[in-house]
């Protein structure tokens, strides 16, 4: 039985025992670098949470404030160096970047080995190919809350609002690899209703508050929201939690969603990218 | 004014007019290996068509055929060999594989910068995140008839029945940074014909005759046939053109649709990969 509200936080905790079973197995401490890009509190915040997160599994993570100097070539040197420091096993760029940062010279400063985020080209043909991945934590959660709950995935209709590198394109590739039919949904679909009703599962990721009511949902519908915005300081999804509630049959709410649970996939990827260094080191 | 018939022949020589003025400008003869990997007259007939087409265009192309001994150690042993060859720009091998071959493992040993097909982490990991890069030929090939005819893309719903690493999954790609909003359909979803029928453009590319009927297309719709079938020794596509002809706005016939433009693709691919490879030594 699947509950009305799909609880990240249940999730997150379920995740987090598990890897607590797979750090005592690893006779090494997980060290995760989080570099910052764009001043400013939120960005801070959401830094400051994955330290907290990472402590309280008996991991190391340190903050990178890196805004002070954008220009490509002393950013990719600080982003290289970093990632060639044999106690961290995970570098991760907290998002969103600054406009005039290029994301794609940046992911190339990360290491596939090192890549929490995945988001080197590697980890993303691993991914595109159906081979083992480090894949990005908001998709991974998005797939962590479904498997969860035990929703059925093969064979049902899913629709993906937002095409991220983050989000929107590995989900596609993680739910079409578990036979489900899905349609990738953005900015410039004319009709959104017209996909997103149609949806088995709807998975949402685009930060725009409250874009998907009542009249985008199916009866019965299966909804992730991955969004998080601010409305006069409270924290509210892409999808109207109030609006939608009574008509689908499990939705995510926010906060306590995705977001709990993301942390706790990065945490997973980090112990991931560590056990495979310590492999590595090893042969 | 979009023809209903969507003349690959046509679009094949378009590409190959341009392929010529490029080749002039290339103080090197451009070399394909086309790798067999499974006995019968039907690979090795694709592969001749492979160096009939690169001898018009003035390039090498060398078959080689690995059928005695698929090991895998002596497979990538050869393959690596050959991808050394520095007169060989570029490396295909001919699907479909044979069922003990790894395919995976295989284009591993395929080094991106000759990796003419698009099947590299590396060339995937780029394609997802919209950077230049090698792209399978025949998913570039529709895209290339699309474009040849101006049909548009941007805000149109596509929908691909397949979902194959060199055709359904790298089109996908394709069409959504072009704006399409994309439906992916393949042997898991349960009502191909409500899904089809949406679609202002369809690709299809399952290698099943005639799967596509009457009933799975919209009226007006644009039609992409990729599929190469044979029934009583006449190729036929996985779209049964009489029953649909009347009721799409164009549509590629079978032969002389997809087939000539994704050899043209390919061709255009092998002066990418030579392109690039003489700019490498030069620097």
């Amino acid at each position: 039985m699947i509950p009305k509200r799909l609880d990240g936080n249940a999730v997150a905790r379920a995740i987090k025992h598990e890897l607590g079973r797979r750090l005592a197995a690893l006779d090494r401490r997980p060290g995760l670098a989080v570099v910052l890009l764009k001043a400013g509190a939120a960005s801070r915040k959401y830094a400051e949470s994955k330290v907290k997160a990472c402590r309280e599994m008996g991991m190391d993570c340190t903050v990178h404030d890196f805004t002070d100097d954008l220009r490509p070539d002393v950013l990719h040197r600080r982003v290289r160096s970093l990632a060639s420091d044999p106690g961290l096993h995970g570098l991760f760029v907290e998002h969103p970047l600054p406009a005039d940062v290029d994301p794609i010279a940046l992911y190339a400063c990360i290491p596939a080995e090192k890549d929490v985020e995945g988001i080197s080209y590697e980890n993303l043909g691993r991914l595109l190919l159906g081979r083992p991945a480090m894949v990005a934590s908001t998709a991974a959660a998005c797939m962590a809350i479904l498997d969860h709950y035990e929703v059925p995935i093969a064979r049902r209709h899913a629709v993906v609002v937002g095409r991220s590198n983050i989000v929107g394109k590995p989900l596609w590739a993680l739910l079409v690899a578990r036979d489900a039919t899905v349609t990738t949904c953005h900015s410039k679909t004319p009709d959104l209703a017209a996909e997103t009703s149609r949806a088995d599962i709807l998975v949402v990721s685009v930060g725009h508050s409250r874009l998907i009511g009542r009249e985008h949902v199916r009866e019965g519908a299966i909804v992730v929201d991955v969004g998080i915005n601010f409305e006069g300081g409270k924290m509210v999804g892409d999808v109207d939690f109030d609006a939608v509630h009574d008509r689908v049959s499990a939705i995510t709410p926010v906060p306590g969603g995705v977001g709990p649970v993301t942390t706790a996939m990065l945490l997973s990827n980090l112990v991931e990218t560590t056990t495979r260094q310590v492999a590595l080191q090893r042969t």
